[in-house]
């Protein structure tokens, strides 16, 4: 299961410099192997019980075999990688190891969120740089790379990455809240039921009126928190404005992503970058 | 804190075999980092709450926390090995990333042995060949080939390597109910109350009269064990002469393992590799 947007954008990226496909599958799903790694581990750590609508690892087996699973899933994505034939595979190897220690930061960050008061706009968009568009960027930077692109292709590539993990990450903040479980494969508002700080609570800490957001702390800081309060929250997000303004931020930074696709060449595979992009924005899970 | 044994292992293979300090130091502290993350995830996964006289990470800080050290340190691992400079780095790499996986197997079959109620001697000796035997190996393996040794000598380090990992693991089974707290940095008995089999727990279910065995199956299965319940048990595995097997099957293993350093060149890095050997026969901790 899964979306596999990482393979996908890692293969586009390999292609739109003039790479070939046969080049990069091995790193492709190296990174795929790597996203998996994090979602096992992470479910752990959120204490998710469903994913991709089935029980997650430690659910479905135990906590001890979640957390092996996830070491021998990084263990495997480095196997992949370095089936790789390509002579700068060294400097390839290190760029995915500093993303890795990259999105564990990311997630001690959004770990870290959860228990502290005051988190900023600021503060949450470095984290989600970490967190999710990190592992993006190293993604099409590696597809540059390995498709021989010129220095300045990998970088329009990682700045376009950069913002589509980004909007990645906004969205699915804003699903967590909007899509059911059987269209999200996870249960509606987890993130919210975690605790976790995203886009939406902190935009709405910061907009809405005081007597709103006591009445959100309220039902924020109430465990477990039931479906009946999950929809109340939303409720007072529509009526703040925050999911109208989450969902123009995620088309803000896809925006952004489009327009770092000018500085490649013209052709199938940035078509199909761009095609991607307006996927993610207008993804229901 | 620390033995520190894999890196002096490592550091001594590359220098039998004529190769320099400094060539190795990067990949030396590779294999002590990849061991202390597999010994931060296994402390969660076997409830350990003492280590080296302190308490665990997940102990000290929670479990989120020590997943992602753990992650964080195999990552660490990864980035100083690419720092060693070589011009068989890919296949170094790869070598290492094999130990990792099987190291990760060999955990995974010591969990699923606690509960599996026939685990042979054969069952033991192959899960600890992954377990704790394969990281020792690469270490030596990985200090032959950053030595420039030839293949024979990085076989019979390989060889050196495996006899020393099983014997340092057989050693660890019988300090597991020899060794006080204060000296070992971990509780009497702890392989026992989490229900490992072990060398011992295997030999003395081989060896002891059926009313012994029967009286320790009672004490075993009881929960929480209680310390007095480990002095008992220890007793009976002395008298069913499981201590002395344990002691003597750590004895031909080192036995073994010298042997194997007959194949290298004489010197004073031959002489403290078999002098590691002797003080691993002889450690209390």
């Amino acid at each position: 299961g899964g979306k596999r947007i990482r393979p996908i954008l890692l293969i586009l990226s390999c292609q739109v410099v003039g790479g070939r496909l046969e080049r990069c599958l091995a790193a492709a799903a190296a990174v795929e192997l790597l996203h998996t790694f994090t979602l096992v581990h992470d479910d752990i750590m959120d204490h998710d019980d469903v994913r991709r609508g089935r029980p997650t690892v430690h659910r479905r087996w135990d906590e001890a075999t979640a957390i092996l699973a996830g070491d021998g899933l990084v263990t495997m994505a480095y196997q992949s990688l370095l089936r790789t034939d390509h002579p700068e595979l060294i400097g390839i190897v290190q760029k995915f190891t500093e993303g890795v220690l990259v999105v564990c930061e990311g997630q001690a960050l959004d770990k870290e969120f959860e228990s502290r008061e005051a988190v900023s706009m600021e503060d949450y968009d470095g984290m989600i740089e970490k967190k999710t568009a990190k592992l993006i960027r190293v993604a099409c930077e590696m597809g540059g790379i390995l498709g021989d692109g010129t220095r300045a292709e990998e970088e329009a590539l990682g700045r376009f990455a950069v913002c589509l993990g980004k909007a990645f990450q906004i969205q699915d903040d804003l699903l967590d809240i909007l899509s059911e479980e059987e269209v999200l494969g996870k249960p509606l508002g987890s993130d919210l039921v975690e605790g976790k700080k995203t886009y939406l609570t902190i935009h709405f800490l910061n907009h809405a009126p005081e007597s709103e957001r006591r009445l959100f702390q309220t039902l924020w800081q109430k465990r477990p928190m039931e479906r009946e309060a999950v929809l109340q929250v939303r409720d007072l997000f529509d009526r703040a404005g925050t999911l109208e303004a989450t969902r123009q931020a995620v088309g803000t930074f896809i925006d952004h992503a489009l327009k770092h696709l000018d500085g490649l060449k013209p052709g199938t595979a940035r078509d199909d970058l761009g095609a991607l992009a307006l996927m993610i924005r207008e993804r229901v899970f």
